[in-house]
């Protein structure tokens, strides 16, 4: 099972993401166990401050060291863990990816710390943490919201806890392309019709209709995404074809 | 104010989320209104029945167009608003970016819909939306993390939402650069040390360091985002001088 600690002053915000879908089923089933600790029970001050002034002046407050190491001390003597993966939600750190969900699934314990407005002591940057993440390029109030999307990328990779719930359709990050369109019910809502290939029955026009779009979407949306990928002959050949209707 | 509707099949996974911090004091200043509809309400069948199979087969369920477009119709009207952001949380969308929030920022009613393990039909983004937003390249369970994700970058960016609680320290994303590091007492936790810069009263020096720092970091971590911004001399030479530390 894997053990999930996060570290946060507003413990409340977790409870409507792990208690619902997929993240709730996983705890039920003893895929993964969440702890939620506020850090501010760990300051060792009388009126329990986890923050304070920034040397050298400026604007904003810095989360004090303290509370933070001693918090994640306690947390891996609790859970006899040598190794845990230590991860800091920050602007600063590497963009979160499905690859880094993907390692990050093969581990026995996550520990995340969240600020929130304020800054981090370097200290803790330098001296607690194993993986600084961001989850992108825009600014949030605090590490709360971070801690969860990972968190929810990782746990919907333990194995069994799709199960058969989730679609085993190919995800969008693992095959490289973007999805090809999708078309349920009724064929023709609103006068807004699906295609005539997905209703034809024959499904080797529908798988390549499928592909071709596949890559089109790619092309169209984030052709940074097919530097990636060895294409194949017949793929290079819907590429020339997407170039010339654009000319 | 800004009228923010999120439509979902996961309802109480919003409650923690808004109902706390930055998110709920803007709220409370009536700077924006947060409406949570399950659109399952809005199914036109007797069982309340979102999705059904693809056409052309294939595994997976895939929403169907009449809830999202009647909950959207219905929205539409009941805020007398014509011409909402629409905006559809999906691994295709392009990537959020702190631009994107701020140019939400500037918008009076946002519409945002949640898909959870299904794909969504495909006349939903040909006729409906007018936005497709990623937060990132990693797979989640659903998009009521994403659209929660979009709603603290740009709720935190309305007028008079941060006041003097969140730092006025300037965000990485608005100033091209990753922040320099912070430190707070003590001088010397556990042997760690505050550099002598910052304990040395001297602004100026403070300054230079701090700005050295921020420009290091960028440097080191994310050199992409340097490409996209103009450096003066001193910037220049400080990044030859790293550069020679490498080596």
């Amino acid at each position: 099972m894997m053990n999930i600690d996060v570290l946060t002053l507003f413990p409340e915000m977790f409870e409507g993401v792990l208690g619902s879908s997929i993240l709730k089923k996983a705890a039920e089933q003893k895929a993964v166990h969440y702890n939620i600790v506020n850090f501010r029970e760990f300051a060792d001050n009388k009126h329990k401050t986890v923050d304070d002034y920034p040397y050298g002046g400026g604007a904003g407050m810095v989360l004090k060291p303290q509370p933070i190491f001693d918090a994640v001390d306690h947390l891996k003597e609790q859970a006899n863990s040598k190794k845990p993966r230590v991860i800091l939600l920050c602007p600063q750190g590497k963009p979160h990816h499905q690859k880094l969900a993907e390692e990050l699934a093969g581990e026995q314990h996550l520990i995340f710390i969240c600020g929130h407005y304020e800054g981090y002591d370097e200290r803790i940057r330098q001296n607690l943490i194993t993986d600084e993440i961001s989850i992108g390029d825009y600014v949030l109030t605090g590490g709360e919201l971070g801690a969860m999307v990972i968190i929810d990328s990782v746990v919907r990779l333990l194995p069994e806890v799709l199960g058969n719930e989730e679609s085993h359709r190919q995800d969008s990050f693992s095959t490289g392309f973007l999805e090809h369109p999708h078309y349920t019910r009724p064929a023709d809502f609103r006068g807004m019709k699906v295609p005539d290939v997905l209703i034809s029955g024959n499904h080797r026009l529908i798988d390549e209709w499928r592909a071709k779009e596949s890559l089109k979407r790619t092309y169209g949306r984030r052709p940074d995404l097919l530097q990636k990928i060895e294409l194949t002959d017949t793929q290079k050949k819907w590429l020339l074809e997407f170039e010339n209707e654009q000319k």
